[in-house]
């Protein structure tokens, strides 16, 4: 089946809008085992909108059309569909009747400018749009399936997945199940990551796909199988891959690190303080992004200078001045010092050179100290990343939390990033 | 001049990779007063490749390709080029050159997939990369100069700045200067803002350009001219903009809110401390985040938990037994406390309900209450932004920065957000 993308809109030419779109309606259409053959972006023009979507339409099966459905003037879809399709435009009775509710809940009286977004090209079906005044339709052209959606991505993913999906699995049924398994790992790089399954696994199934999506600092494995055939296969790779990588998954689908740690504190109802000197509040930002993390955080002490560590968390005067602020006794007393003060059971403590700025012989910018546990068990390590300001705060804030998730999975031995990430000396 | 775009990449079609590179391009030409005419990307397909190349030569002055460049069997835009351009590849002195100096830097042997890399079609002209190891290069095919260039956004950016624009500027000279200039914005929306503009300045001259693009949390405003007769009339408008906005004007160009708020602080000698509840972190983190920020902040706290608002900031027991956590009194007492245990001029106090939960009669999800000022002024007003969780946090940090920024500038009068953003009842 041949499926492409038309999208349009002034903001995506003149870069004022990257398109996120493509790359929704791409992922969502995987697990119909659909590719995106071509996507296309042109500018609100009439005449090159209806020169692309004939051209388009003479080489697809379906064509999916974004933007250019809202009540503006440069708002182009439904004219350029109906020229196209040699049709007049008229006044659909549903979207004129959702358009009046859709004002209606707003207090507003339906103008001319959202009852343009009443008329569409004669023949084709409308979508409802759950969310935003402007309907989506398809219609036929050429054999081609024309499907237009609205550009709001916050439109577009409604109308996709209760919509557009099921029609299309339904006029393109799968022969096969399609089975998409997302791991979620921190801790080990693409290509290593790619080294350790094509030496550990040289017998990898060819009808098990597996993908890579490397995030900052998460990295997405994806291993996916299209036929039934296929899916002892896949479960085999996946148990493999469990065994293989275990201590560096955080979880499946859409896991992130704070989720997982929130998780896994809640169940045991067990909290954990912060205290940041470089991160400089990330951390509990991060946690606190969790719905329900006050569950399981309470305090967060950022420690920016010297002297408020001493006060907020009663790290010694004299160890600040013999050791550094970046080192491993402050680290330690910060982390005694958030449990302390916070009463919690877990604490975590940050102190590093995220620069430009505040490099000292031995400690470059990139150096940081980590300590983490409980009262009986504080641990603390040097690690080393020498990347700009804001991906170094980022990199110790996913550091910080997964060491400590793995002491509360009591998972053995070093990851490898405290191999890796040394501070040269 | 007709100038395309062709971005190639399994990963862009897949939906693993949104392509920001093209709205990066497209916004760096919009200083040589060149628009993009229409972007296609498709995947790492050699034939689909070669037709598209040629497709496009033959309607394009310009055509820059993305992506392709790398050492692995799936980058194939040199030998597509070739193709199209009916040449062999031949090894390029000084791309070998770079890959050897590449290589050795990285205490690496130029192996055969790097080598690959040195391959060019005859007759290309060398475009060099400073950061990575693919180097692009151009060559003309049917009168279209056609640009290759690397997928990686740190090596495509230097590459345009440093090479293809310049050559750009060169073979196609502007015959008028072009200005454009950006102002950020907090605290007005694109459609009020739109409507100030349309009603204040009904005589807004025909050849000065307009434009918007809404962040969150910030809006910027475009003013451009594209000739010397109209930057008279371009200044005049940024004058009396400037004038109308007055308080909403963040700073120009790239300035952000914590990135004004640090230098206001800064330029003053003085620091401000921040006591978070709902937002967890997130405005020490912004502040953080910024270059230089030790200057201006010491300490925050984070009291997610009422125990810890009374233990670490004094927040006394019965005020929040009386009014709840998310009070005026309580916030006034937060910033106090601030102030008090951290020797900062001015204190940043919020809390409010992020939800899903937490929501009581009276204080629906989405109110949250700031308190803002120094020891002998402190302000407090109740916000509401009904919004999912995340967005909550951003606009409530956004705020709150904006708050103490406007007293910090002694802007007169209520922003309109604290009129318009107000809790229902």
């Amino acid at each position: 089946m041949t499926l492409n993308l038309l999208m349009t809109g002034n903001e995506l030419m003149s870069g004022v809008t990257v398109d996120s779109n493509s790359a929704l309606i791409a992922r969502l259409l995987e697990a119909l085992n659909m590719r995106v053959g071509s996507k296309l972006a042109i500018g609100d023009d009439l005449a090159q909108i209806c020169a692309e979507v004939e051209r388009l339409a003479g080489l697809s099966e379906v064509l999916v059309v974004n933007g250019g459905l809202g009540p503006t003037s440069d708002d182009l879809s439904s004219e350029a569909l109906a020229r196209v399709a040699g049709v007049r435009l008229v006044e659909n009775a549903e979207a004129l009747a959702h358009l009046e509710a859709w004002c209606g809940r707003r207090g507003l009286a339906l103008n001319a400018a959202n009852r343009k977004q009443a008329l569409l090209p004669a023949g084709s079906v409308l979508i409802p749009n759950r969310v935003g005044s402007a309907v989506g339709f398809r219609l036929q052209h050429r054999g081609c399936e024309i499907v237009c959606t609205p550009g709001p991505p916050g439109e577009l993913r409604p109308m996709l997945e209760e919509h557009i999906l099921p029609w299309l699995a339904e006029r393109y049924p799968l022969r096969e199940p399609v089975v998409i398994t997302r791991f979620q790992l921190f801790g080990i790089g693409e290509s290593s990551l790619q080294e350790l399954i094509r030496s550990g696994m040289p017998d990898w199934p060819a009808d098990v796909e597996l993908g890579f999506r490397a995030g900052a600092p998460l990295l997405e494995l994806k291993v996916s199988s299209f036929s039934s055939r296929a899916e002892d296969a896949r479960r085999g790779c996946e148990e493999r891959l469990r065994a293989m990588l275990e201590g560096y998954i955080i979880g499946m689908a859409d896991t992130t690190l704070p989720s997982c740690l929130v998780g896994l504190l809640a169940a045991r109802g067990e909290r954990v303080a912060l205290a940041e000197s470089c991160t400089g509040g990330l951390i509990a930002a991060l946690l606190t992004e969790v719905p329900g993390a006050s569950r399981v955080f309470e305090a967060g002490y950022v420690v920016y200078a010297n002297r408020i560590k001493e006060r907020m968390l009663g790290v010694s005067h004299e160890t600040l001045e013999r050791h550094g602020a970046v080192s491993e006794q402050v680290v330690r007393e910060m982390a005694a010092g958030a449990l302390r003060e916070s009463g919690a059971e877990y604490a975590l403590a940050v102190s590093g050179i995220a620069g430009p700025d505040g490099a000292t012989p031995g400690k470059p910018v990139g150096t940081v100290w980590i300590a983490w546990g409980n009262a009986g068990n504080i641990r603390a390590r040097e690690l080393y990343f020498p990347v700009a300001r804001k991906l170094f705060q980022t990199m110790v804030a996913a550091t910080a939390l997964d060491l400590l998730r793995r002491d509360l999975l009591g998972i053995e031995g070093d990851p490898r990033y405290l191999r890796e990430r040394r501070v040269p000396r």
